[in-house]
């Protein structure tokens, strides 16, 4: 069951529900005309559908690995990556005055879900050079731009991420990796980190690390932090990768899933570093790069969800079991009530997913050319929402598609398993999704909710607009808004931030489920109320919405009851 | 970390919640008395955690192997066996007039629940023996039965179900083994089947196969299907194993999970075969047969969710991150809300799946020992809730289980994982979810709704009874039970079959969260109302049982919206 690209899909959410046209309209994108972007996301499709894809299977059976300190990448995986690399797929929405093709971010992003539904374990690739490239677009020195930027934009070196130790986690600020100045401007950094997502490359020149550590007079706790770029090579004269750092890859990880993508455990014993940012500023440097970089895993989980969907559609227009409940079926599974409820519901969670991404995207893009306040908060609030719900969506999609195979999907040739295996890992890293809710409800609240409520105002008022049009949904849409805007304020009058964060997942599945309905009220409208699109969003609005007074009457229990159940209770 | 048995838990729900001493006081269980039942229990909670848990890693890692036609199983794998066979616990509840030790299914059904979360893999092979005892205790000649369940039960012979072909999943009848009379009061099998979990076994001196197939005056469909016992080796004059019958295990499956249970492709080349009830009475046989061993899933999916919690409980009170959000906290993650909100919903969701399985359990020993119509309508309502629900809850709890690890829940060495993948079965075999689902809407269903008013009305009742006590809590069960009576009878009042399927699964899950809830309430007042089972009750009442609703409200929403989706629709 090959991959198709769902090259029109953007298309329709770009034009009709996220508004890349605005993003068009700003100096900075001018640009990214219709056509060009169209071309460039039929380009990359058709490279994903016939260059990519074919070796994601490659990488689950011939797993990444280390062979005399040097990682192997799986059968296949070095001619994919030449295409993305040759295609400038890598620099597609990087500095044109560094190689980079400018492009906006939501366009990228459209192109990396591809990417990833096609093999997502090669795609962490490109994705970490990605974050890389704008982590040093921002904070790096000209001179260091200079000489890494046109490699990194070029595919021909590789960047990494590396953030966590084995006592830092979620906690960064507990991390032990050392910087020493050498006096001459550069840093010997010192350290263990492991979850180190393509820690080392076959099919690159070089690998360069982004370190965080912590400097001599460095204070404990996260403002003790700077960050560090270690190339694996260290550039000589030329700028050419020349004698070695002094770093290597410990072990690889048994993972899971993704195992075509090599999970390392790092080791820096005095290697040569370069300060990127301020010193003791490595938080910020990586919090730029670590908000975008979720918005690449939201894309991820939505692209895990296409593939998984695709894959179990095709199979239930083609397994035929019992007879027909429907007059003139052929009998095939699809036509079964409830498997149609599975699919549907699959598709429909999938439009909602890759919207709120696209318009988290869009956002980022608007905030990078406008410089506006009002699109760095939406965009700023967006972001956990898109990364939780996105990789919620594509575990669950996934999940589904295995059950859709029946007896099958339990079978790893039939490749239903990998997409629920490699997508196990999307709700986890870049910030867990219960980091993700909790960053939501503390500080993306801080600004007294005004984000939270100009997005409701504008759910609410685009309802209003079309209740004539859809009494039902959009009143359904209306009164959901409403509840959640309660909810909102019901928060915002917490002192105790564990009131908040004790419902802080279902807060944010919550606000997904009424801007996945909005989303999906948009294109019912867009359509003009009688396509596909609005039987869709019809089944979105009145079978899973609902969910929201759930979720919303869970969050408002707050902290009390569950603090009630002591460490005796849950050990019991 | 350890397997630790809830041999306790078991105690507390079989006395205080389901009403095991309504079985202790018929006839035919009189003699398992409380005593004799915590005996059993605590005995083999003891060998599960030292005997059983310790080769589940080794099945994953050393998957069963085919060698020149023979199943090699994974290691240590025979000695767990062993004591398994020892102890006399295969046939725990089976036939004493044939070595059984004549124990309630429900006791068996709380031995297969730790069996299954010591290590689920090698678990498969008691409980489809035991499913194989049963068949042939109600249907097989006297001949057939003093020759085979002796050996069944001492464990030395194993037994295997083989239903499916690759043609014929859930449609069991568009099978096309055949069976021919040998003339002699045998018959030649031959055909080709699959997904035959413990196809063949190097723990036993035989394997003995139960195969459905038609005679040649069969008639197409499952009322042509007839039962047959085929044993690997024909069992000589004195009853050993004798010369090799014609069948083979042609290959075994590569899965997503349990490893150590070889799933082979079975082939039978005119085998020699002995009927097992009526000719063409196969389906009825293996109903008998499959409604146990869907309670026996179910049990399977409540331990995997029991191993999971456990393990991730462990972790979360070790783990430690960041500063302590709680008063004289040590700083581990079971103190942040979120982990904690994970936890407290796991353990809650594992009692009541587990109160709902045990429940039925007990209704199906009610029926065996009294005869009773009630009884048996009530066993056959909650069979497909206790399949359906357990094993969702296994997959939910084991999900959650990976998450509370982080990023050490994708690195297999962990042990998160392996749950999660090995429960992935569970809501697939047996019939999958949506088949329990739509079960329960229309064959259960066919009373007109006695069975599961007559469940409602205890559950209210219970409610009222206990309202001056839980005012809230009583409040809220009597409410969803009330909505979840409606909602039955909107259901019962469908004429088009495809109303009733189009919302079953979300009917079915609604009444499992009812019945959860009323569990809880049970709990919480057999504690007096002041304990930790109180605690959880009201976690689980006040923000799980809420979600009735939404589904509730998505069932009522019936065929039409979701079959104006079209092919083309999903295919879009």
């Amino acid at each position: 069951m090959p991959y198709r690209a769902p090259v029109e899909e953007f298309r329709f959410i770009f034009e009709e529900i996220v508004g890349l046209n605005e993003v068009v309209s700003t100096e900075r994108f001018a640009e990214a005309t219709s056509d060009v972007t169209q071309a460039v996301l039929a380009e990359a499709g058709k490279m994903c559908e016939e260059v990519i894809a074919p070796v994601n299977r490659n990488g689950d059976l011939h797993p990444a690995r280390l062979e005399n300190g040097v990682v192997r990448s799986s059968p296949g995986f070095a001619e994919a990556y030449e295409a993305i690399r040759e295609g400038g797929w890598v620099g597609l929405a990087a500095d044109p005055a560094y190689g980079g093709m400018g492009l906006p971010f939501s366009v990228g992003t459209a192109v990396n879900d591809m990417m990833a539904s096609a093999c997502m374990a090669l795609q962490l690739n490109p994705l970490l050079s990605q974050g890389q490239i704008e982590a040093l677009e921002n904070h790096a020195s000209d001179e260091l731009k200079a000489l890494y930027l046109p490699k990194l934009n070029a595919g021909i070196w590789s960047g990494t991420m590396n953030l966590t130790e084995p006592q830092a986690g979620s906690d960064v600020g507990a991390l032990r990796t050392k910087a020493e100045p050498n006096g001459d401007g550069t840093y010997a950094i010192t350290g263990q980190k492991i979850f180190i997502t393509w820690g080392d490359s076959d099919l690159h020149e070089n690998t360069v690390h982004l370190v965080l550590a912590r400097l001599p007079d460095g204070v404990p706790g996260t403002k003790g932090i700077s960050l560090f770029l270690v190339p694996k090579k260290l550039p000589d004269a030329e700028g050419n990768p020349g004698v070695a750092n002094s770093l290597r890859v410990v072990s690889l990880e048994h993972k899971m899933g993704i195992h075509g993508s090599p999970t390392a455990v790092m080791e820096f014993d005095g290697a040569t570093g370069w300060l990127v940012g301020e010193e003791h500023g490595g938080m910020k440097a990586m919090f730029t790069m670590m908000n975008n970089a979720r918005v690449g895993v939201a894309a991820q989980g939505v692209a895990m969800a296409e593939a998984a969907y695709q894959h179990a559609l095709a199979y239930a227009m083609d397994r035929k079991q019992g007879k027909t409940p429907v007059k003139g079926g052929s009998g095939a599974i699809v036509e079964h009530a409830d498997v149609r409820r599975m699919l549907a519901t699959m598709k429909a969670e999938i439009f909602a997913a890759r919207a709120i991404t696209l318009a988290c995207a869009v956002a980022i893009d608007m905030q990078h050319a406008t410089g506006s306040a009002d699109w760095a908060a939406r965009a700023a609030f967006l972001t956990p929402i898109s990364k939780a719900y996105g990789t919620d969506v594509g575990n669950a999609v996934a999940y589904e598609g295995v059950q859709i195979h029946g007896g099958m999907g339990f079978i790893e040739e039939t490749g239903a398993a990998q997409y629920a295996r490699d997508a196990r890992i999307t709700p986890i890293y870049e910030g867990t999704n219960g980091i993700q809710a909790m960053d939501l409800v503390a500080r993306k609240l801080m600004d007294g909710g005004e984000a939270a409520f100009r997005l409701l105002e504008e759910v609410e008022t685009h309802a209003e607009a079309c209740r004539a049009q859809f009494p039902d949904l959009a009143g359904a849409v209306w009164a959901a808004a409403e509840s959640l805007r309660e909810t909102t304020e019901w928060l915002l009058g917490r002192e105790d931030l564990n009131d908040r964060f004790a419902g802080c997942v279902p807060y944010l599945r919550a606000f997904a489920r009424v801007l996945g309905a909005h989303y999906h009220l948009k294109a019912a409208q867009a359509e003009g109320g009688t396509g596909a699109r609005s039987r869709l969003a019809t089944f979105y609005i009145k079978r899973l919405l609902p969910e929201h007074a759930a979720l919303l009457a869970h969050v408002q229990e707050g902290a009390e009851g569950l603090y009630a159940i002591t460490d005796a209770d849950l050990a019991a």
